[in-house]
């Protein structure tokens, strides 16, 4: 669904700066805008007002990883003068779209909302919900429509997000009796989320279960080293499992020759293939994933003011993408303006 | 509780713009604003945001009556060189501290705002109360402190609102670590809320039982005639009631001679006072009062673009202010910005 002027799909996504990225976020979505940005026009959010919905009482935290998130992007190969990296704080217009969307959304049904439901009990928030956490969804959906994405990278449980945008774009298209804004698409990624080194569904900075973007080699080597196998494999002669198994399961996402990694998995299972072997295959696949990421950061990080001006520059552009949005909406709903 | 630079009060008040402004408007709130707009630092906004959360399916209402109510406001004397008259939706920084704000209070708290509560109730909403309504308390927060006001004249009913707002401010004022805003006053009008001609008690255009801002001679002389007063005093020679009798009512509100309004109820108890007498008062008195303003609101609606400046040119004031205590806000609290 582009619009008339243009003829690359638009794409938002984006990240909660509550900490540095790392290699999940690599796997699940990172690689994935390096290779959309020139095929779409790629929009990536860094949702520091997002992340205060369930960090009010920590500002401190997410101010700072704006900077490690802006970091990662250009780390990765997220290219400036391709993808638009900008800063929701920095974007009244989404707040405006914000507030005025929750006029056209019933309280009964954001309570519905499964991810929200989900995430709610996830973090223990109980009858003590702030009203923005409540709100967040129409908060996304805020900054969906402001960019006009039609293609929304998200994980499965967030599909949710993407059909409570798509009500708010057909309720505001109905009042206005155009399609003024397209609805969403949901681009699920194919590879599933990466476990932890741990073999927990969730990697994370706070469980300790994660390798940083910017892990030394060190880092790596031990991460590896400690990675949840398959505990029944005793010896290399015994038949080992890889369903579960953290090594093959990054090496199903990382190893570019997935013959061999097939090859692999069928001598495992029949006995014969220590752990130490795949290890260090995946152990070399991993440094020389990491070390040109690690080394770029490095370096930008020594001129953050650099970075800084990536950032102001994506959000300037941003900025006036927001505002004509939100001009065109108010104009459409016949809102006042000067 | 003044900042040191300047020595006067900020007061905020407004009105949502629903409709043009009558004269319950004029008695409960306008006239007060003309007598404080010297003593005090004045903002009056005109909350078509405000106005959305209940009419969201109908904004055309909204964006038309902003300039009736401007209208009003110059009319009924509302200096624009003394007080700063404004628009909501035109000020980014309300929707940014909304948006903010959300993150500070808990659902189930807005859910206990007796003034929510209430009118959920009036308006028939039940389960399907549309979010913005719900959060509205949180706006009415933003509006008072993103003015910094200490002094909000509100209804008797509103007071819980002044209370959500003060659990904000302590808060935000917590978190910071100093008195960054103030807590706000109540001001609650000390004549109530004047009833409508037929005796109900609110006045409103819809019900058909007010008198218009911008009523005609005849329009007055006949709301006036209409007025309900007491069913039992048939005669002039009969008791009557003062107490619920509407003319009686209007008196007390506007006339000045307050002792010769004593005297008439004592006499019209007594028997012996008839309804015409008492209603061809209280006329003399409407029609002096209205007449001015109805010539000025007249002349001022020949050229609208006048009325539309002041209003930019207040919005544009309003602007800086509220931008100015996001932007400390957002400082004090360590959020990221450029």
């Amino acid at each position: 669904m582009l619009s008339p002027a243009q003829d690359k799909p638009i794409i938002l996504t984006g990240d909660r700066p509550t900490g540095p990225l790392h290699l999940g976020h690599y796997a699940g979505s990172l690689r994935n805008r390096v290779a959309l940005q020139r095929s779409h026009r790629q929009y990536v959010l860094i949702a520091d007002s997002q992340a205060l919905t369930d960090n009010a009482d920590d500002p401190d935290k997410v101010k700072r990883n704006v900077i490690e998130v802006a970091l990662d992007y250009l780390a990765v190969g997220i290219d400036p003068s391709e993808t638009t990296i900008c800063l929701q704080s920095a974007l009244p217009a989404l707040a405006e779209l914000s507030l005025l969307y929750l006029n056209f959304v019933t309280v009964a049904r954001l309570e519905r909302n499964p991810t929200v439901k989900a995430e709610i009990q996830m973090r223990g928030f109980a009858r003590d919900i702030p009203a923005g956490f409540l709100c967040y969804p129409v908060a996304q959906a805020a900054d969906i429509t402001a960019f006009r994405a039609s293609v929304v990278p998200v994980g499965e449980d967030q599909a949710p997000m993407i059909e409570q945008t798509n009500e708010i774009v057909r309720r505001i298209n109905r009042q206005v009796g155009r399609e003024l804004l397209p609805e969403a698409d949901a681009m699920i990624p194919t590879t599933g989320r990466l476990p932890g080194i741990d073999g927990r569904a969730k990697m994370s900075k706070s469980l300790g279960n994660s390798i940083a973007l910017s892990a030394s080699p060190d880092e790596i080597r031990e991460a590896v080293r400690r990675m949840y196998t398959d505990p029944g494999h005793v010896r290399a002669s015994d038949p080992g499992r890889v369903e579960g198994n953290v090594v093959f399961t990054y090496l199903d996402a990382f190893d570019e020759d997935q013959a061999e990694v097939e090859d692999l998995k069928t001598r495992y299972r029949a006995g014969g293939l220590g752990d130490v072997v795949v290890k260090k295959r995946l152990e070399d696949i991993l440094q020389a994933l990491l070390a040109p990421i690690r080394e770029r950061r490095y370096l930008l990080a020594q001129d953050q003011s650099h970075v800084l001006a990536e950032l102001r520059k994506g959000t300037e552009r941003a900025k006036q993408v927001t505002q004509a949005t939100l001009d065109e909406i108010k104009a459409g709903l016949g809102l006042f303006s000067f």
